[in-house]
């Protein structure tokens, strides 16, 4: 793979500081070692240049040589696809860690999504509408809790489908939703304990705040 | 490809039936006239057999060969990446379908299975609850509406990234949520015009009305 080149926003406000999503891609990059470049594009005046990039105006985008693609996911997939430290490379293995990716947005992160921003919205808790939040999230949770108490990692040996699964629960362990779902805080634990997710972690909040003097902060 | 198996549930309640996503893969199987069988799963009874091919519990999945695969998405994406009639199969335009499968799932059906439940389940809409799901949607389709308004389909033809996008935005319109978003419906009309979607269609609500007498409905 050669010219890799990451998109990201300038500068965010200091609350989603650690949780961009571009930490998924800087994330999966570290671990398959490969070389690629950061650049930023404006939190502030998301226009046509972006939007050719990413349609929704949001963040991150990877470009590789001449393709550039968006969504997290499909950025993960297509860095999994090429190289076997993030993807199992039988077809068996391939397939196993393209459904955990899915699931991992698909079946867990839309019910975390809902829950998590209620959580950081603070909205009130007493309403039809959080007991079915809550009770979708939970009901994952459950059938998630003996998938991970039976495995190191979803498909064999550690993937893509684990860098994403792993940072859809660190923000539900965030606001402390895993206390009954201890192999899910473990795999959490264990998944943000590898040096590619700190060095991708330490690099996206110095990007951030390398931008905070521009702006008076 | 040799001895496809989409599994379903045996039954469901009449509400869900034309929305279950056994609908997602029979439409694709039906656009590539690939030949399949439909097995089912007990709705009631959610043991052993069924979390070992689907973890959470949902359906479908799919059995391709000695290869199970569960979550929509996967299953698009397995046979997309096998047929030329569901995704296109130069780089750039695999990479194209695949970030669009993501988007569909991701960007959009993340704003909208939110906004459909509370609909479905009647919530109160006087809440800061409801405006944030409220708004989420509206951004995304507010995006996505230009997209939809300059091209026939996604990714340069009709691919698995359409099926998706196609079944998340038509339950937004059965609840009239495209009312805003002209370019949105007409793609939905547009999509579930195709022979494919009308026998996928047919199919399910016949699957699951041959349960009901068994059911004493």
């Amino acid at each position: 793979m050669a010219d890799l080149t990451l998109t990201t926003y300038d500068w965010v406000p200091p609350p989603p500081r650690g949780y961009v999503r571009d930490l998924r891609v800087r994330w999966a990059l570290e671990e398959a070692a490969l070389p690629y470049r950061v650049v930023s594009t404006p939190f502030n005046d998301r226009g046509p240049a972006h939007l050719a990039h990413q349609p929704f105006g949001q963040v991150p985008w990877l470009t590789d040589g001449d393709i550039s693609i968006f969504e997290s996911g499909a950025i993960l997939l297509h860095l999994g696809q090429r190289n076997p430290e993030l993807m199992p490379s039988d077809p068996r293995g391939r397939s196993e860690a393209a459904e955990w990716v899915f699931a991992a947005l698909n079946s867990v992160e839309m019910a975390s999504l809902p829950w998590t921003m209620s959580k950081f919205m603070k909205h009130p808790t007493d309403t039809a509408a959080w007991k079915f939040v809550d009770d979708f999230l939970k009901l994952r949770l459950k059938h998630l809790e003996p998938v991970l108490a039976a495995r190191e990692w979803l498909a064999g040996s550690f993937s893509v489908a684990d860098i994403l699964m792993a940072d859809v629960l660190r923000v539900v362990d965030g606001f402390d939703g895993l206390a009954d779902s201890l192999a899910c805080r473990a795999y959490v634990a264990r998944a943000t304990s590898r040096p590619a997710f700190a060095k991708a972690h330490a690099d996206q909040m110095a990007h951030f705040a390398a931008a905070d003097p521009a702006r008076g902060m």
